[in-house]
């Protein structure tokens, strides 16, 4: 088999077999396909799909690129759930220890902040302390012992995702629905889970602006859980703003507390508890959906989701006093208003913007080997719909750096559209699909 | 500038800029961009084109990308040919002489066999102590003297060309009109031309098998020459059945002597002198072309054209004793001929399949560094229309190997189609476009 035929094959639109595409990867792994010849391939691919046949030798290929995590021993069902990404989406860091709290288990692989999104795992790194690079025998050990991990990839994990991530990444092949879908099912089917709540983000924020590749996306990934004999919702969720009050790392850690203490905001306190008792109903734990959402809301008001939190910070070495005493997470030295240019209601925001000017501040990353500082971020004040004065904050910055001020305050300013006209909230969930 | 953004671009259809195709092609020669995004760009590139400055850009800087000649001292009009390769094109071979003996230089950089096709190199070397690397000095002088080169490209000629055409050649980039456009041009541009006839050929042998791909593909090479301010001329050619009546290395050196002694096969003798004419015009040496083709035909007669191939072999180091002694070309042991199992007209061939059978033989290469055996290859005796009987030959096979020959046989019968119906002679020219 040569890789350049299956190269033009791709090109041609021709339909590529089992064996060409375990060829691809399997060779690709080894170090003997050369980069230049994969990245020709993933742009084809890029524009000319893959079929369904195609896309699941993908991704049992990949998925047994490395090892999946035998979780055999746990006697819990075993549920993850995946975002696809967003601007304040810091939902799995208390929907992870809610879940744990009611039995289940949830072995959760996370990502690191890229372009205008966050990343879990840096939000996490925000707590002194906190590890998130465990080996395999430190994951499965604290699964069995808190039921609850939040962690990165382990070395052998789903390698050929990582080497075919990190050349998409540098080829402009990222956003090809296949391949987002191959990616983040390999990882997911390869902690070894049950069943999977899939969250894929749709508006100005998120990766999939326009809500039928939104749709497309979350179809193709349900359709590969299936095959897996996984049990699997999607939910399409608006990312025309930002979710929450907070953005940015230690800032959604704080915002986590407050959810997991019943004094979230409302709209990602919502999401939180409506994700989390799908979840519960993945796990069959509970009959029907408004059990599953009261014992949830249970979760929370009796402290033993908080409870959860505090014993997965602990579990991976971070410091749970930040639980009662914010001021130990990493502080900003300043902290400045935006103020409104005019009256009227919020229309738009420019939601990638907001993200973008997190990143700016350093709150993100440009390149993967760029530093984050935990403290920066924003405190979203007024969002869609409400109603703003001239020279009523929008929001809050915090920041580090002086210089950096003004044009973080612009680049706000210029996501803001007021308007005169009230035009109703934003819906939260567009679509529930299985 | 980054890379990853320049291929974002082109995989999104925005148009790049002058500044950025320099960038892509002066940092990759510089060794500044690795080959794993430049093959994704040239995929993107295959699916969406280049537009007209686009591929302007791309061709200029590609030219200058090395040494352009300088042949402002020799005070004769500079004029070559380009063919896109078939099987059997051993054009060059007859015309380059004939048009040199005109008092016209040919500066005729060459190319080699690689898939179905000859190249003209190749055959050259079929030529005893015939030697086709020359430094550019070797060249130039060689030009003065007698006014015509066929040889390889020197080190420093378009070496954005080697570099890119070997990174498309393994990533199925190749076929891309703008790409094969860009390729072409810069090194006829590079050679220091005034004028230059494209012969494209279209057909079951051919690179571009549509009429349509051979029109766009020669009107976009003559909108490149023009703004270049070079005189040039594109014929589309058929390329439906092998052209003269010898396909192979040292077989087409014989042809050639052949066709310069007035006694080669009609249908390739017709296209090196129509082309050899419309090379006369370029020139402005004949003011029409009746006398051109005249002009032509006494070079031929008078034996001045076949001098000139003399003094061409001698030049680059041949023996030229092979003019008058053929025996001296490189012989097959073996020489068999393939007879026809019905009777009936000629009805189709499959070219490229007979060129694929010459390569089997030895004739050409599947990689770049497979070895070419000179002696081998196939004399055609029937082509479309002929009328032929059962066990009457078709071909005559020349070996080395006899146990290559059944295959080659079988590949050879199966590309002849015979049907009961005369269908007419099919036309060596299709159109000339200029």
């Amino acid at each position: 088999m040569r890789m350049y035929d299956l190269i033009l094959k791709k090109r041609n639109k021709q339909k590529l077999t089992k064996e060409e595409i375990e060829f691809i990867i399997t060779e690709y792994i080894k170090g003997n396909l050369p980069d230049y010849q994969i990245s020709a391939f993933l742009m084809a691919v890029y524009f000319n799909g893959l079929d369904f046949d195609e896309l699941l030798h993908l991704t049992k290929c990949m998925t047994f690129s490395g090892k999946v995590f035998d979780l055999s021993s746990i006697d819990k069902p075993k549920i993850d759930k995946h975002s696809t990404g967003g601007v304040g989406d810091g939902v799995s860091l208390s929907l992870a220890p809610i879940v744990a709290s009611c039995e289940i288990c949830v072995p959760m692989i996370s990502g690191r902040a890229l372009g205008h999104t966050g990343g879990t795992l840096d939000k996490l790194e925000s707590i002194p302390g906190f590890k998130v690079n465990l080996t395999e025998e430190e994951f499965v050990k604290q699964l069995k012992k808190i039921g609850v991990v939040i962690a990165s990839q382990t070395e052998n994990l789903v390698p050929a995702d990582k080497k075919l991530y990190a050349l998409r990444d540098t080829t402009a092949t990222v956003d090809s629905i296949p391949l987002i879908a191959a990616s983040i099912m390999s990882k997911k089917l390869a902690e070894g889970i049950d069943g999977l709540l899939l969250d894929v983000k749709t508006g100005n924020g998120a990766f999939m602006e326009e809500m039928k590749d939104a749709v497309k996306l979350a179809r193709t990934m349900l359709t590969i859980a299936k095959k897996f004999n996984k049990k699997a919702v999607a939910l399409i969720t608006n990312m025309n703003q930002p979710l929450g009050e907070y953005v940015g790392n230690a800032l959604e850690i704080y915002q986590a507390i407050k959810i997991l203490k019943n004094e979230g905001p409302k709209d990602i306190t919502e999401l939180v508890v409506y994700e989390s008792a799908k979840m519960l109903q993945l796990a069959c734990i509970e009959k029907n959906f408004d059990s599953a959402k009261r014992k949830v809301e249970k979760q929370i008001v009796s402290g033993k989701a908080l409870e959860k939190f505090k014993q997965l910070i602990e579990a991976q070495n971070g410091d749970p006093k930040i639980i009662d005493n914010p001021k130990l997470l990493p502080q900003t030295k300043f902290c400045e208003p935006v103020l409104s240019k005019k009256e009227g209601y919020v229309s738009f925001i420019d939601t990638k913007l907001v993200g973008t000017a997190c990143c700016y501040l350093g709150a993100g990353r440009q390149k993967i080997s760029d530093k984050i500082d935990h403290s920066v971020g924003i405190r979203i004040i007024k969002k869609l719909d409400d109603y703003v004065e001239k020279n009523e904050p929008l929001c809050y910055v915090y920041f580090n750096k002086q210089q950096k001020f003004e044009q973080i305050k612009s680049m706000i300013i210029s996501a803001y559209k007021i308007s005169s006209k009230k035009q109703g909230q934003p819906k939260l969930i567009h679509k529930e699909i299985c």
